[in-house]
């Protein structure tokens, strides 16, 4: 299933470019309230989904939030495909690298990204593989993971590289309001074969920047969440963002930075794409 | 006034050691929705406090939960004392040095820090000034920013140094479970005349290792709300962990750690104590 948030506030699932309401489901609350407390509701969801084929009002991406507006964290990984690791010259970890998006950062898939030109004048997109935690995870194992997770969506992990870098702590950087792009949807974990199988990819004004595959993660998701459980809890709603591919802008000679009048497009393969204008702030 | 979550959940105002619920005063919800939502009602409960006054049960910071148990981010200010940022070996920075710890750390004024030795042998305390956001700020200048203030609380910033400094990204080795205890109370902002006149320090087992005044801040209060707030959006529930003075455990020679059966006690003059015994996880 699909699930998103509209900007009317309406938690819903998606079907076929239609907007079914949760409520109409049997279910009252937001999409984080289903993610947090998500006990069999799935499988009822499902059902009530079959009864209610058809019946859905039709919608497009621009009528979207984000699917969750404040998850409860967004654990971010950085360095974390091999090719991206070698062009930024930084030296691959023996754990995987955490680090952090604010998440009043987030926005639609879209909205605009909107730049602060008097803060930044380098602005890099970053594609991710958003995975949205649905069961506490602490001290799990690599074979236990994949049942913590709720589904995947999309993130572009919008960095300024100028804040970032003088900043050496890279969460400023990463947090300026509307540098996190979210969606369009969360697609649950049992539509998601295998996490490790998903071509990703980004491009700007229609040029192709970044193009992998989530299969060249250097810690796939489930050794992600087995690593970070070790460390602290993974609660319901957290968000793994989980390390972009290379391609980055900072890393090209000469550099590709954001700037007004771009569009930024990010996608993943059985999830969807985000397309973001960008604006000066 | 003082507020603070019981460990039933109960949000309530603390009078005299006695707490007297919200629900008493006319408030329903959490303590963090009466910070989301204070419009005009600190005033009513005010009002309803001096009617309700000497009506309250008695209760003592072991029945205290953090006041709040996740609040929407946490924004860790480093080097924000200069004798601290001397003895760190540190440049001190140009503008505050931003990094976090995840919410998910949170414990009560008198819970358990728990360390897993398997992961560190390093962890330290740090006595910090929590600045609690009641209203949002974007872009407000430092006369405006105490305005934006709901109150005050006490943090102790426990981190385990060889991970921050092994991970290079501060935000693991700050954020493992139980490294953020906060309380006892939420003072407002009415109460604290000057948030810049107040004495802060920390002991280990009796022994005082930090003892300093807010007024030695690099970058007071009013201007780290102006300064952040010109990077993103600090929201109502939003906790500012301000930085710690001088005193820390890896500066000294030889270095002190916290180790189990350790009791750490944090303090802040006109909000309270926080006194956490140390166990191994």
């Amino acid at each position: 299933m699909k699930f998103t948030t509209l900007k009317d506030g309406t938690a819903t699932a998606i079907v076929n470019e239609t907007s079914i309401p949760l409520s109409d489901l049997g279910f009252e609350g937001s999409l984080l309230d289903l993610i947090k407390n998500n006990n069999g509701q799935l499988s009822q969801i499902e059902q009530q989904l079959e009864q209610h084929s058809g019946t859905g009002t039709s919608v497009s991406t621009k009528d979207f939030a984000a699917p969750v507006r404040r998850p409860s964290k967004i654990v971010a990984i950085g360095l974390n495909y091999m090719d991206h690791a070698d062009e930024s010259q930084m030296e691959v970890p023996d754990t995987p690298l955490v680090f952090t998006k604010f998440t009043s950062s987030i926005i639609s898939a879209t909205d605009t990204i909107k730049i602060p030109t008097d803060l930044t004048q380098e602005v890099d997109y970053e594609v991710e593989l958003g995975v949205v935690i649905g069961k506490e995870a602490k001290n799990v194992t690599p074979e236990e993971a994949l049942e913590h997770v709720f589904g995947y969506t999309v993130i572009n992990d919008v960095s300024a590289r100028d804040l970032q870098f003088s900043d050496e702590q890279w969460v400023r950087g990463k947090s300026l309001d509307t540098f996190c792009p979210i969606g369009p949807v969360i697609v649950t974990s049992d539509e998601i074969a295998d996490p490790q199988k998903l071509a990703i990819g980004c491009s700007v004004n229609g040029k192709t920047l970044q193009e992998d595959n989530t299969a060249n993660m250097i810690f796939d998701v489930a050794t992600l969440i087995s690593e970070l459980s070790h460390s602290f809890t993974l609660e319901a709603g957290d968000i793994i963002a989980s390390g972009t591919p290379q391609g980055v802008g900072f890393s090209r000679k000469p550099p590709v930075y954001l700037t007004p009048g771009d569009t930024v497009r990010t996608w993943i393969e059985g999830i969807g794409e985000l397309v973001n204008p960008v604006e000066e702030a």
